[in-house]
């Protein structure tokens, strides 16, 4: 029997017709297929499609600078084994192309998808576990621009019964700390007593550990579930005295672009929850890493995922099989086009929870046809060649 | 008086017109023009030239994931303040934009240069430096293919006068314990026992602390200043414990992306040499703080260098003015494109001691007819739009 090699890699950049400087990731998407030995595999990079696809056809600019396909393409894929010796490959020669990382992750969440497909398994029994545990999901948002859309909307996601909500970005960090305070009390009364609450500062705070601090005290009163980011993700000279002061529990990790990253918020910054977005960190596997790590540090593993439901799929597999790791970030409105690209959906049961698929991969499907409605035409050319040219064939 | 905008931000993209897989980063270049208020100044990205141009250009994907230009153009630009303000704006709108670093890196690089050329001082003194002093450049090379070339190179560079010389690369790691062991002697021999000797291996031993420390002994016995970048650079936990067992100290840092990369090393690495590169780690500015902590903390900064002269002056600025950090990497034999690309150059003075330039900004001129020689053509669409086309008007 021939060995299955991986024949082709294609990118499929999508976005709405406009996009707006909201702290929303749902507003583009860049699909992957990657075909090998008459199967199929679909993943999802998370950031920047254009400069993703560079990354992965960019002429060489040495011998540690090479392309990502250049690791990828004509592989072996057989095994789990296969796309970690990808992946150690693309660390050594692609170790001074900083998008690497980022290009690769949704082509290892595909890898890992055409190999469910190959065995007709669920990506986390390939991953080891017997059994997907259900999650419960947290309606993940933005502050309103007032305290008075921040309450409306935290009393939307309770009517549609969600059982945990998180809200973020926005305005905080921006304006006066009494802004601040008055949307997460507008947020604990939206959402009433009993509705977990989360609250992601995304990053505002850059390492200024006193700003951070001065929004403990209502947060712990309000009793918020954690903090999150309130550092750049590299700042864990700041996470870790924050989370010395704190009662509530920091979180953090969703900008990590390798396993180590991620292990250091943990060893360093002291969060009590890692947040691992499979589609920046390297894809299933490293994520796979940190939630082996974060059980043996005591410390909870949570998706970070702002886009379609095939991101949200990969994103559940890591830690499906950790029953106590429970919660989950699941996108409350993203745009039209982080709906439409699959023709399937992770719905929660009528308990409210939502659990990894059982199909064979990822167990979503993506609907071509409205893919395509979204596509955006792109050409890279350099050196004389054309290096990539969007195609409609999704 | 009308405050002096960023008007301008060309990029050019040469290239040798063969790129091999050798380690060699002087194959290619990305070199940057700023202009603001009749006044040009000039940085150098290290890295892939077509990525980081693409994360310039490319469509915002949401507020936190903006191209790096719409941080820059129309930007004020009087004081090194201005320089950092924007920096801090690129660290929250382009936040998930992973290659944004490399490519602000020599946006913001050129910027110096420009500023310096405002106040006709070199950049070294507005970053509060009195003097600049000299360094002892090592002859920075790769192993040769067998010992018995590594030896002939070790013996040029002796001939050659140079007091310092590193070997990097190359064969290391990548076969047998015995002929790394053979390297490292030929080195030595070749070198005479007067030369300081430098030896890197690229990162190659992953994280597996066992397989570095087989090489301390003889690195220890053939006197080596340092062993520079054993693991991946976020791989803090491996770096920490080889330095324990250690008698020669660890390097690393070329790889930080931003300042707190640079510092974990030295806090929790616990590296003795701080290695940065102004092309990747954001430019001068952080660099420079990297330099104070370096100080503060008893470790020795030291420059990353492998390209352009432009490139060298760019990354003696941050430490031009400590006296007691001497060492700088010199790229020894650089491709043409490297060499030819500016008019003027670093060179040894009598003793074998290179420094900062003393001339306004960066001191370096580009030579616009050589580097119009080594031009890649380059264009970029997206969504209907021509985001970049090269131009030959350097």
């Amino acid at each position: 029997m021939s060995v299955r090699k991986i024949e082709a890699v294609d990118f499929f950049y999508l976005s709405m017709p406009e996009v707006t400087t909201e702290g929303d990731g749902s507003q583009d998407a860049l699909l992957v297929r990657v075909a090998a030995g008459g199967f199929i595999g679909w993943g999802e990079c998370e950031a920047s499609p254009l400069v993703s696809i560079a990354a992965f056809v960019c002429p060489m600019s040495h011998g540690a600078c090479r392309p990502v396909g250049a690791s990828v393409l004509g592989q072996p894929l057989e095994t789990p084994e296969d796309i970690q010796r990808i992946a150690s490959q693309i660390e050594l020669d692609s170790m001074d192309l900083l998008q690497a990382p980022h290009t690769w992750s949704g082509v290892e969440i595909a890898l890992w998808d055409l190999l469910g497909k190959v065995r007709s398994e669920p990506v986390w029994k390939i991953l080891g576990y017997d059994e997907s545990f259900r999650k419960l999901p947290y309606a993940s948002q933005l502050f309103g621009e007032t305290p008075a859309l921040t309450f409306q909307q935290a009393f939307e996601a309770r009517r549609q019964n969600f059982r945990a909500v998180k809200f973020g970005w926005g305005p905080i960090g921006r304006g006066e700390l009494k802004t601040d305070l008055e949307h997460f009390e507008a947020a604990r009364e939206g959402l009433g007593k009993d509705v977990l609450l989360m609250v992601d500062v995304g990053q505002i705070f850059g390492d200024d550990v006193e700003a951070a601090a001065a929004r403990l005290p209502l947060l712990e009163q309000i009793g918020a579930v954690w903090l999150e980011e309130p550092f750049h993700t590299s700042a864990l000279e700041a996470y870790a005295p924050l989370s010395r002061r704190s009662k509530l529990k920091l979180a953090g990790g969703e900008g990590a672009h390798n396993f180590h990253m991620a292990r250091h918020l943990i060893d360093y910054g002291r969060v009590g929850y890692i947040q691992v977005d499979c589609g920046r960190i390297g894809g299933i596997g490293p994520a796979k890493r940190v939630a082996d790590y974060a059980v043996s540090r005591g410390v909870t593993f949570v998706n970070h995922t702002f886009t379609s439901h095939l991101a949200l799929s990969a994103s559940l597999q890591p830690y499906a099989g950790l029953r106590s790791h429970e919660i989950c970030e699941y996108p409350f409105a993203p745009k039209p086009l982080a709906r439409h690209i699959t023709s399937n959906h992770i719905e929660r049961d009528s308990e409210g929870y939502v659990a990894a698929p059982d199909g064979p991969g990822l167990g979503i499907t993506i609907d071509s046809e409205a893919a395509r409605r979204y596509l955006v035409e792109v050409e890279i050319k350099a050196k004389g060649n054309v290096l990539f040219r969007s195609s409609d064939q999704i």
